[in-house]
């Protein structure tokens, strides 16, 4: 370990609109651990992404005079060091349960709804790759519905998304839905039970940051940063 | 936690050849838990996997009266409740790299080598779905290189792949690789370091249960399950 320059600042490379790198920005707020945000437009010139994560990813946490990559990686290493609120439940098949769930949003969702969405509706603008391919995003908008079906059937027996308490599985969960929320691309209506959960998640301190984003040229959608939408 | 049957056997719903399936063997033999293999060729008809796992995905593991999916949260769900040997280290900051690593095979490196070199190669011949498309064959074997020469720069510091204790990264690397060797397709040559590594992996008893895997119509590579290779 690299403790040469122990008080540096903590660093976040990363982008407004991935859920990934808002993961790590609500565990980061929820332990109450300073951040600096750095956006890092990897497809621009200049960009160093390849010399701070040799996998070509967003985030990247400079902490501890390390650079760090993996957003679950990052997050179980913060709830680990950080342990006070604890986003991990006490019992390993507890946590069996938030990881099997953090795998579900991070592979499953992202692979058929947030990126295919995030990708035509937003990153294709910001990054001027042509125009949004409807069927995908179609698709996508198709799929989100099953999704938001499981999780309501989930949320009839348990408070939180992977149990009685609240874990990194909630966050993980807030972080895609966020994004899409962003572009108001969740339909609420479909369950009530999921937009409380997702009401509740949002008030928290540790959103505030999340709700402040602006992305340029792509206004957040009138409700985005509503708590009592 | 349904513990009405706590003596049930453990049974393991997998393909052969698939490294997630392989990973949570690796686990379970190594921790020396008797598992019932039982192949679920999910693609034919009658397969249940979507009652088993809502993700439709494989492996399926059915311990102490529960179904767990995700290969991840089983096998660090397996490593809490069973923890000898343990096959996470000791410190908050060396099992990131552990769980970094982890992400780099089941992501990165199977996006880029095995799952598309494995669909050609294997799973459109056992799934009778056509013959394999020799570019993306040979897109995978290119990429494999830039991978085997990062993790042969790893092993040039540590003596396992996350730091100098056997651990989930490397029984997750293994589980890649093994997969790529069955069908001879690791030009071990390029790196000595990593054949080593490799060699050492091979020869844990906990291996011999891949070694011995046969899949009808398509035999393994001669050096498949030699140990001196």
């Amino acid at each position: 370990m690299n403790s040469s320059s122990p008080s540096q600042t903590i660093r976040l490379y990363h982008l407004a609109l991935s859920p990934f790198c808002r993961k790590v920005r609500l565990v980061l707020a929820e332990k109450r651990l300073e951040v600096e945000l750095v956006e890092d437009r990897y497809w621009e010139p200049g960009s160093e992404i390849m010399r701070r994560n040799p996998a070509g990813k967003l985030p990247v946490l400079r902490m501890d005079g390390r650079l760090m990559a993996e957003s679950q990686a990052i997050c179980e290493y913060l709830d680990e060091a950080y342990p006070t609120p604890a986003l991990m439940p006490p019992s390993a098949i507890e946590r069996y349960e938030v990881r099997r769930l953090c795998t579900w949003f991070d592979d499953k969702f992202n692979a058929e709804v947030t990126r295919p969405i995030m990708i035509e509706r937003v990153w294709k603008k910001v990054m001027k790759a042509g125009y949004p391919d409807s069927r995908t995003v179609k698709a996508g908008l198709r799929a989100i519905k099953d999704h938001m079906d499981y999780l309501s059937g989930l949320l009839e027996s348990r408070r939180w998304l992977a149990g009685n308490t609240m874990s990194l599985a909630d966050f993980t969960a807030a972080a895609h839905f966020s994004c899409l929320d962003y572009i108001s691309d969740v339909d609420w209506e479909r369950s009530t039970t999921l937009q409380e959960w997702y009401a509740t998640v949002k008030s928290r301190p540790a959103f505030r940051s999340l709700l402040a984003d602006q992305v340029p040229g792509l206004p957040p959608a009138p409700h985005y940063a509503e708590l009592d939408f």
